[in-house]
């Protein structure tokens, strides 16, 4: 093809974009990975003393937002402050009960946590405190190797430490900007983890609801199930019936919550009514006599500082039980935690950094822990009850951690009465509330391999165990990527009726094949995983189009046509295999023809001395500048490509 | 924008292409993902005689080539035969040596196995026997657990155990069409991976030249080293005289094969010659008595049968042992023949089938494991060799084997006085060749993560130990995979000059931007690993457009158009960002535009009511149609979005 021919079919050439230096380049991929929001951006071309300013204002949110604050937000915040506390310390005894440890730890770690995030968090809407599946998944990692009940003093210091390493390993995630950890937990793995987690938490509470005194510690299906029927001589009727009638009325008031939002505090106060109702009926019936179990005395006084608890694990030989613990109860309250900011932060658009809210929980446990507190981070019933109380700032947290001091410096007493199987109500109504169905569904109406994800995640954690269940899903959502990328799908293009696009044939049934020509399409990057299929895939389609040729008697195949549009990136793997298909469409008598390769691949192809093989002049920028070109050779004359080359001129390569 | 409008600047519309049946979709990407070459394409519309015949010849090659085959090819087979065959003997007792296993056991693995390869194989050039690298690999695995020199029986025994689970797992890589696990070794993982085990191999043959009696059973370079220097004292200089000698010479032929290749056989008999003047110079000069370590006395006779010693094994707790054994270095083996056949059948222009020669290497090696053999693969050297005769099909690899026969019935007794420092030069030198810098080179020029992964395997190899060496290079190329969706490319699309071509400006620094439009290109597919930085990224694009416009004062941002061609798929993580990533925009009063979304893609957004709530108005097929209709928009009137859209006739939405 001369070089008026090839001007004319196409005005604009594949360019290699201009060489920048390996340093550069190192640098802004780094940049791309690790600070894809750039949050130095605003520090630049300020004096020196505003970036002081700036930077405290980074680490320390409340410098930001104080300076601000006004007495209007005060009243919302007041208002949403009291609402979450009412649901601070059941909820709080609840969770403590579910991590095994004993009530007040629960309350204590509504009390310090909180005031740390209010510091450094940027999150406006976020109610700190003990959550659920995170204490769940603490209690099965951490019973394996300490019984909770023979030993209570040291499973109570492995709590601690765990939340330790928690704090630390979340406080690294953000100072690392390592995000993209809790990246790897997607939508569905979450949901059908956290509907797996309820699932378990609502089975364990038949402990209560049945008064059953002797117990599994093992968190699946099977054997609490067993537990439960073994025990049936423990059964008893008293706590069963305070269970249903309590269970009845907090799902009433929820489902009036529900369908009237704006009495949203009928839901969010009837926990504490019913603890207090629950506390006055044992108080004025004597029911602890009566089979009904009860919290008992509760310590008056505020968090105990606990760093000799710490010091005591480090010594021992428990440290790596605990380690792990924290790591994993760590990254899913913070799975939980970020993504319940996120949603809030949608909906009232503003801005949350990830990394910096990592750093926030990080510090707050790293704190709590040394302050008597267990794993915390922002559970999602209480944080939406804050937000539908109408929260401005973080300050609702704080006026929750002042009405917790008063509670735990006077009131701790009310509580010696609160019967157990109130608890256990309140836990099943807001484990039913996570269980989220109608979103199972939804995954598997728009992307079964989304559902069978979360599926996985479900039965690992209800049948096995929560670290089962979280490898199932985490390892095929990997596999799904690595299978993206070792089969890509290749498609063959055809031209749209009057137009020159091309579009895959599949998706636009209308479009045409063009005669003596194959177009395809790869769509994903060339990558090692992938090149043996793509050799045996791309040789497969030349086969059977030269089959179907063949059959109707139309123009013979003389050109394929690769659009690269698609594959972003490629490897020396890949390049080995794209000179093995040239070859091989070579020996065919056909010419290949590449269209649009982009800069990563362009670049490669050029330094590995492809496109020099190739031939300049085979490579097009759209497939209707390739697709025109090969026409006008097959009307001109029927072409032997290898000839054809040759007389390509020079100044084309 | 009215119907006629939109008509007006996109003729074609985005489509979502006809539903498949779940079911059939389901198979579709089975076969994909199984089978990408349709192997049983062939049989279709075939008699049942047919079939039957075509599947024999399937499972057994032999039957498809034999018929053809005449008396040319035989001349040419007998020639290629009886040169690989003369190699066979050092190379077998070499590799033994590699394995800690004794000298005959090399020999008899060029005997069973080329005989079982001839039958089920479809390379042509192929030339079957051990393996260095796979063998040195087995060493390095089984020695951990049973000593060789002290144990020498039971090592044998799992040896042939190894032998046998490398070729189940072979096999059954194979019918189960798993051919990808092999392909998670890359071009550049191999290539690392064999300079090291060759550096390693190298390195252990010091012990042959330096007639070191004491030596170390590890194979890293530091502990070799170091076994190498603490035996000072045991250093004798008659085999390092001898080793220099026949090294010099070694090389020398190899050099001149390589500049005249019609001479290879000049390359290809120098390692048996060397044997022959070495058993011949000690023979005469007694030099067995002299510091020069001789192979000894060779059992004479055919391969024993060793069901026996399998089954001695399977009772023994060094089960688990030989099994990680075997399918490390089966996978090796495995890799290394693989891609042999393969560049020797690409040079020829036949096809091989990568999941057929995976049940050729399982079953010569189920069969090996039962007849005194070790794990066999497809030597390069061998196969080059055997390539450079001139062979014309697996025949060649039956005359060696009738050779091999011959040597095992008359001719061991001959290899007594063979010394062992000859076999160390010829392990050297053809681990020399093995090497290959030039390769690591062109890596780091065309691909730095390549080179990296190469180094990786090298120096993970040569410091740790094989299976490191493998892990690490592994581990690399996969985060490679995962980091490419998780860290995906977007890119600013621009105008090429006179056309309505839209490309990267990065890789098109003429491409001009278009005032008021933001266009970006997302470069791989929406999965839940991208979803937060996508996020990020895309709202750090808008932000950094709008302080580019404030500055330079042109037309304010209105339209951000998200080019989607190349996201290949989407997970239901990825349409929640981009529900969000909208909701943003719109927050901003701009208006989102969706191009060319492709049919994975567009299927899940139209089930998600995504594109419900974009108004299919705003979605088009190409860049230049989403552009036009946007200037069009612009210029006739400034549009509130939100206004527009509710303008919009309900039949296009």
């Amino acid at each position: 093809m001369g070089n008026a021919d090839y001007d004319q079919y196409s005005p604009h050439r594949v360019e290699v974009p201009p060489p920048k230096p390996f340093l550069t380049a190192v640098k802004a991929s780094i940049k791309e990975t690790f600070f894809p929001d750039d949050p130095f951006r605003k520090f630049k071309n300020q004096p020196a003393s505003k970036k002081v300013v700036m930077g405290l204002q980074y680490v320390f949110t409340i410098l930001e937002w104080a300076p601000k604050y006004n007495l209007n937000f005060l009243k919302c915040d007041l208002i949403a402050g009291i609402t979450i506390s009412s649901l601070a310390v059941p909820q709080g005894i609840s969770y403590a009960a579910l991590a095994n440890l004993p009530p007040i730890i629960g309350i204590y770690g509504s009390f310090v946590p909180p005031l740390v995030y209010a510091v450094l968090g940027s999150s406006r809407d976020i109610a700190i405190g003990p959550v659920a599946v995170a204490s769940l998944l603490l209690a099965s990692i951490l019973a394996k190797d300490v019984s909770p009940t023979d030993n209570p003093k040291l499973y109570f210091q492995m709590a601690l430490t765990s939340c330790l390493f928690s704090g630390l390993f979340q406080a690294c995630l953000g100072f690392l900007r390592l995000g993209f950890v809790v990246d790897l937990l997607s939508h569905a793995t979450i949901l059908g983890f956290m509907g797996g987690a309820a699932t378990t938490v609502i089975l364990q509470q038949l402990k209560g609801v049945l008064g059953i005194k002797h117990f599994t510690h093992e968190t699946d299906v099977v054997s609490v199930l067993k537990a439960v029927f073994s025990q049936f001589h423990e059964w008893k009727w008293e706590p069963a019936v305070m269970g249903c009638g309590f269970l009845f009325f907090l799902f009433l008031t929820k489902y009036f919550s529900k369908k009237k939002p704006s009495f949203f505090w009928v839901g969010a106060l009837a926990p504490l009514f019913s603890v207090i109702v629950g506390s006055l009926l044992v108080f004025l019936t004597h029911a602890e006599n009566h089979n009904i179990q009860v919290i008992g005395h509760l310590k008056k006084g505020l968090n105990p500082v606990t760093v000799s608890d710490l010091a005591a694990i480090f010594k021992s030989p428990h440290l790596s039980t605990a380690i792990k613990g924290g790591i994993i109860s760590g990254v899913i309250g913070l799975a939980e935690g970020v993504a319940v900011g996120r949603s809030f932060a949608t909906v009232k658009n503003y801005h949350i950094d990830g990394n910096k809210e990592m750093i926030a929980f990080g510090m707050m446990n790293i704190v709590g822990s040394c302050t008597s507190c267990f794993l915390s981070a922002g559970p999602f019933s209480r944080s939406a009850v804050n937000f539908n109380a109408g929260c401005k700032t973080a300050v609702s947290n704080i006026v929750m951690a002042i009405v917790m001091m008063m509670t735990l410096l006077f009131l701790t007493p009310l509580f010696q009465y609160t019967p157990l199987v109130v608890l256990s109500s309140i836990i099943i109504v807001a484990m039913v509330g996570i269980m989220d169905i109608p979103g199972v569904i939804h995954l598997w109406k728009i992307d079964k391999i989304d559902c069978i994800i979360c599926l996985g995640a479900y039965f690992g954690v209800t049948f096995g165990s929560v670290e089962i269940g979280l490898s199932i899903a985490v390892i095929i959502s990997l596999l799904r990527l690595i299978l993206f990328i070792a089969r890509p799908r290749t498609l063959a293009l055809g031209n749209l009726p009057n137009s020159s696009i091309y579009r895959s044939i599949d998706q636009y049934p209308s479009a045409n094949n063009v005669p003596g020509i194959l177009i395809l399409q790869i769509d994903s990057p060339i990558y090692f995983a992938s090149t043996n299929y793509l050799r045996e895939r791309i040789s497969r389609w030349i086969f059977e189009e030269e089959d179907r040729i063949k059959s109707s008697g139309e123009t013979s195949l003389q050109y394929v046509i690769l659009d690269i549009t698609t594959a972003g990136s490629i490897d020396t793997s890949g390049i080995g295999m794209l000179v093995e298909v040239k070859r091989n469409i070579d020996r065919r008598g056909l010419q290949l023809v590449l269209v649009n390769p982009r800069s990563e691949v362009i670049k490669k192809l050029d330094k590995s001395k492809f496109i020099e093989n190739l031939g300049q002049e085979w490579m097009f920028l759209t497939v209707g500048d390739a697709v025109a070109a090969c026409r006008f050779l097959l009307h001109t004359s029927k072409p032997n490509p290898g000839e054809e080359k040759s007389k390509t001129p020079d100044d084309n390569a």
